[in-house]
């Protein structure tokens, strides 16, 4: 018996799939059946430094490793299924030009891993990955209309309406990091200026406190720290004013984005995930305060925000998922 | 042979359905086969004034002038379509509180026209109704991810992707006008501050024209005018500074708009509808060329920015195509 796998005997065995997350450190599988039960498991360094040969190769063994924990035959899988960062191509299984995974631009990942395994490959962006999975087992579960919303490096989200997961024409829908929140707000990498992601994300934060602590004579713990998001957060729990006001102020900023999201994409829940979100009612409190201050009467009072509650696995999940359809 | 039917002898007359326009002025019905020929019409003064009792029996008759000017028995009918003033309940088919249908708060329209006409009968949102049927047989024709954003009093919009039109948990997808472009705006009534429709609706362009002569000193055509979209419009094509201007101003806004809506929506298309759109490369020229400017490189240019093509009449197409659904 191995340590992931429960008893088998009880175990629905059909309908096997694995989900992959490639990410620019890690490259982890989980092996599961239609009810979600992850029956084994692989993980991997991601040898970015190897070139891309090299990552796909790691893909392919990372599946046979959880395969294999599993007891199951590559045969016997019904597909395969790889949430990678974008952007990508989720139609085709081509990466484009991911900042984080350079060496795999312009990759056929759907193709080469088809060859590599001879098993049905799908490949799409790993926050709707994470997004499907949440609506699958987590803290989506049963509902039809659902943002999963990542705060992050960025802000990353990923969409399930009437229970179907949005792509949009060439598989950018739901980029909700890039919406306006200030027309006049500074540049982003994207193009756009103002976006939600330059005042909302774990990064954002870091560079606004440190930018006033710089600027201006504030009295904080926060001085001299090695300024993260989650030293921000143990001098806010510790009742540190200026710590507390910079969760107030990000929390403010994704509510006025929410509001927006919901505006166009009437879900009845956002789940937030992330490195933010784990920070609680310091951000959830002011996100939820202004989302009730400024959303539409009719619809506000029925959205729930929520922490997303899979953790890691989120995007296994919702690959395996993926990779059935 | 009735002035609006094409002759029937080349003319498909099965999967006939009518499509319905309730306004606050004017109810328009037509009939239409499955290919999006108009076979008959009828056109009624919305009696508003006389209760909601009266507004049901005037589409009810509404609908019969249809019939009859195609020489159809209603029980020859699909179904019937209604496209509504929102807020309303396209599930339930049930009308919420549209503020130009007052008399109509909280009727069950589907319910009251089934027993009416004895005819199967949907009802939605009359922006969700245009954008359908211009992705049918207009503007959007073939295009599966589609956006059609109306510029009126307000900005409405509706929506289809792939193939589908999005509706939401209850009904307010696409609410396009009510994204936040400044966070610091001013209040909407909707309850948002600085949205899209407080800078890129007619009345918005009006409204900001007004305040502009009162508070400067400004050389223009337009002082001592009636305000109204048309004269700014004139004035501008005369070469009016301050009239080109206003307009520049707007489709600006609208660019910063449609940047965060096709952020989200992934739409490979955008038909712009309603007055404003009329106003062409006066209102697009700006608004594309924000997008340009603003929009992610891989999705911005294979989007096309486009007037919408069928008038006052989307609605009625839009409609009649829900029906036989």
């Amino acid at each position: 018996m191995l340590p992931s796998a429960p008893d088998r005997g009880s175990l629905q065995l059909s309908n096997l799939t694995i989900g992959v997350d490639l990410g620019g450190t890690n490259t982890r599988a989980g092996l599961l059946n239609e009810n979600g039960e992850i029956l084994g498991r692989g993980r991997r360094t991601t040898p970015l430094s190897e070139g891309s040969d090299a990552v796909v190769k790691g893909i392919a063994d990372c599946v046979r490793d959880a395969a294999k924990d599993a007891c199951v035959s590559l045969e016997d899988l019904d597909g395969v299924g790889v949430g990678a960062p974008g952007p990508l191509d989720p139609y085709e299984g081509v990466i484009i030009s991911p900042e984080n995974l350079q060496c795999m631009h312009g990759v056929q990942l759907k193709d080469k891993l088809e060859v590599e395994l001879n098993v049905r490959v799908r490949v799409d962006n790993d926050a709707n990955m994470a997004a499907y999975g949440e609506q699958w087992l987590g803290a989506g579960r049963g509902v039809d209309h659902f943002l999963c919303v990542t705060l992050g490096t960025g802000v990353g989200g990923g969409w399930v309406s009437e229970g179907r997961l949005m792509h949009g024409f060439n598989g950018n829908a739901a980029e909700v990091g890039h919406i306006t929140v200030d027309h006049n707000g500074s540049r982003c990498p994207c193009g756009n200026y103002g976006c939600l992601e330059r005042y909302a994300s774990a990064t954002a934060m870091v560079t606004w406190t440190r930018t006033r602590l710089a600027e201006e004579q504030i009295e904080t713990i926060l001085r001299d720290q090695d300024l993260t998001t989650k030293a921000i957060f143990d001098a806010a729990e510790a009742g540190d004013a200026f710590a507390l006001e910079m969760f107030e102020a990000t929390g403010t900023y994704l509510g006025i984005g929410l509001v927006s999201l919901v505006n166009v994409t009437n879900v009845e829940m956002i789940a937030l995930a992330g490195g933010l979100a784990a920070a609680g009612d310091l951000i959830f409190e002011p996100a939820r305060r202004v989302f009730m201050n400024r959303g539409t009467v009719g619809v506000k009072e029925h959205v729930r925000i929520v922490e997303a509650s899979l953790g890691d696995d989120a995007g296994i999940f919702g690959a395996a998922r993926l990779a059935r359809e």
